[in-house]
């Protein structure tokens, strides 16, 4: 085994550096972040990279072209984990590539673009509330407003970035469209699946054809507090009730038409004693599917039965979508290289979309992505510490990028600008 | 009008006593016990009783009888309140007396018995999740390992009623059971319905038949946690779509079998983020009944269904009571004595359970009990701002409660204690 026992090692040395061992928690710009950090640049150091932190606690090697004037690919993953994590998810992204990178340094060989493998600083968004912060950052959509956003301490990513050694107001310069750093033609990300799919049929990895869409919505439900022996039945408000019904619409909902999952993860209740009837319940739906149509449907139709429901029960509800992402269609061809690159592992190219979001889904405003899926053992669970990973199929899976990379071909450009595609 | 519009001026008065004005949250042993306390007493004092703060923060009026070696007839109520409660739960059991010893005291009569009002200290049990402190001291089912508890602050309940003044280890002192205090032979109670039964029938005030008895349960649901865009709905364990089918499981057998109700008051959901099928969800389930058998049949059929529910859901489920209480019935005649004084209001006595817990149902190991209701305005609310009572229902209940002091001859005891009936 040249790379799969190595990477699960590595990944076991990353999550010791954990903010609550011995759980798994390691979050933006904290200390763990540091020494996680240090880590993946020693490793691409070893591995013949250059490589360093840019001014956002993102971890940058580079691997140069073999020949001048070559534009670049990007892979990479984050190094930030959700709180109780796994030891994998983000981590595999960004171990695999240098794995290869170390194989292709190894034999003296040089590829025909130069590959930077990026450590994400935060894609969980767990310290800030905010998401993909690095691949935010990278790929022109950062906000400079989240600066201003404050942990549970009251530390600001301002003053977090800057007590890391990095420079706030520098997000600007990270921006990868356009040529500033040099031209990046492709974003390819390497990631362990976080569901049960790869797993029920048998196969070690997968080519992603999108990753989902998502619509996530706040609820309120009124209802009326009342004495918990004196109110009959028949005259209640009951606010937790009605939330119970809507939590099954949407579950039911979502079973009923394919291509959908939908989970309500926070709930709510107040004033929350024995003895009193639940008066207002807040809660979150989270609906997801690589078709945009199939997900607008579905949140219309759960609003819908949300307002009958309360009607019905004579409460009120307010739902408030916050935030709405549209799927993120992977290229063709990069999927077609990466088919080819597991037909040469003996394996039959499964193509699956993606559940969850990764750092590639910001990158279609530089450049066109793909990623690679890697069976995720354990019934398919992540975010979680059962989350686990065979060094059987992380060495296939990085075998299989590895044949990527030395088969890639980078796009080859006419040197007028003006003839280009402009992608901004 | 003698009695209302006085007593609910009070009731204002004793409104603005609160740790979180404008709302109104008077807890045990606070500052402002102590303030309402202190009017509690003045009221007392002003109406021609004695009256003092006892060793646990009770404030305790006598009104001595008109003849020698007479028995005593408590009456009385709680002057805490929940958090964010109306101004009439407790303190109209308190306040109703007082205006009628005030109304005997200007005619200069006396009663065949002494009269005693209790302003308990606590019924609600909000500082320390003990509830019903006072009557339970007094009717000797007071447990001193409650001493200990601690408060949100980290206070225990010896601390806090040496500060106020008492003396914790002087509980045993407060019994009333025996003689050590006189010979107690009724312990009577007004209170605001906390339902809209009299409301919906028209009715000013009904005599209780039986203070329902309760189940409380814990119940904890554990299913795992997953990635909410990854996990396909047919592969969850999402144990709060399994809880939400709990929760409508209560309802449903409550609204189906008459004479019980079934809340679940407090719900928590963990992890309880956006993007995490929930793992764990914890909840209350409170079911009442004024007949024990009909609620322990329900608490049954509700454990039943809570196992099937979590089998087909392949989750796990724990369903433990860590509270029960056996419905208190009535005295039959004081219940007659008490439909007789309303009659003489020009009322039909109207019989009905108290779905709510109350100081009377802790004296049945002291003497008979009864309790008389008043009607509450606003759709039957209590435990809420919105809980009202008119001027003319305080009126017409405190004449009742009047009517009924004047006419209760105590009864006649041999002087041989061993002919009595042994009450403990």
């Amino acid at each position: 085994m040249k790379f799969g026992a190595e990477i699960l090692k590595q990944a076991d040395v990353l999550g010791n550096f954990s903010e609550d061992a011995p759980r798994v928690t390691r979050t933006y710009l904290s200390k763990e972040h540091r020494l996680a950090g240090d880590y993946i640049l020693s490793l691409m150091r070893d591995a013949g990279m250059t490589a360093n932190y840019d001014a956002m606690g993102n971890v940058v090697g580079r691997y140069e072209a073999g020949v001048p004037f070559a534009p670049i690919v990007m892979t990479g993953s984050h190094q930030d984990t959700v709180r109780n994590a796994g030891k994998y998810d983000g981590l595999f992204g960004i171990l695999s590539p240098i794995a290869c990178v170390k194989a292709l340094h190894a034999q003296g060989k040089r590829l025909p673009y130069t590959l930077e493998i990026v450590a994400f600083g935060d894609e969980e968004g767990v310290r800030f509330g905010v998401t993909l912060i690095g691949s935010k950052a990278m790929a022109g959509n950062f906000d400079p407003a989240w600066l201003e956003k404050r942990d549970a301490n009251g530390v600001s990513m301002r003053q977090a970035i800057t007590d890391f050694g990095g420079d706030p107001d520098a997000w600007r310069d990270l921006d990868r469209r356009g040529e500033q750093h040099g031209e990046v033609v492709a974003f390819v990300e390497s990631h362990i699946e976080q569901g049960p799919t790869l797993l029920d049929e048998g196969l070690a990895v997968g080519v992603v054809t999108a990753i989902a869409g998502a619509t996530r919505m706040n609820v309120k439900v009124t209802g009326l507090a009342g004495h918990a022996g004196t109110v009959p039945m028949t005259m209640r408000q009951d606010a937790l009730a009605a939330a119970s019904e809507m939590v099954l619409a949407v579950e039911r909902y979502c079973c009923e038409n394919a291509g959908l999952v939908g989970t309500v993860g926070k709930m709510s209740v107040l004033p929350g004693a024995v003895n009193v009837i639940p008066q207002d319940v807040d809660f979150t739906v989270d609906v997801r599917s690589e078709n945009d149509a199939l997900r607008t449907q579905a949140i219309s139709a759960i609003r819908a039965e949300f307002t009958s429901i309360a009607a019905r029960r004579n409460v009120k509800v307010d739902a408030n979508p916050f935030f709405e992402l549209k799927a993120a269609p992977c290229d063709e061809s990069l999927q077609q290289q990466f088919a080819t690159a597991i037909k040469a592992q003996g394996i039959e190219p499964r193509y699956l979309p993606s559940g969850a979001g990764h750092d590639a889904m910001e990158f279609p405003s530089v450049c066109p992505i793909a990623m690679l899926f890697v069976r995720c053992g354990n019934g398919g669970i992540s975010h979680h510490p059962s989350e686990t990973m065979t060094a059987e199929d992380a060495e296939i899976a990085t075998a299989t990028l590895l044949h990527f990379f030395e088969q890639y071909q980078p796009p080859v450009f006419v040197p007028d600008k003006a003839q280009r595609v402009d992608r901004s």
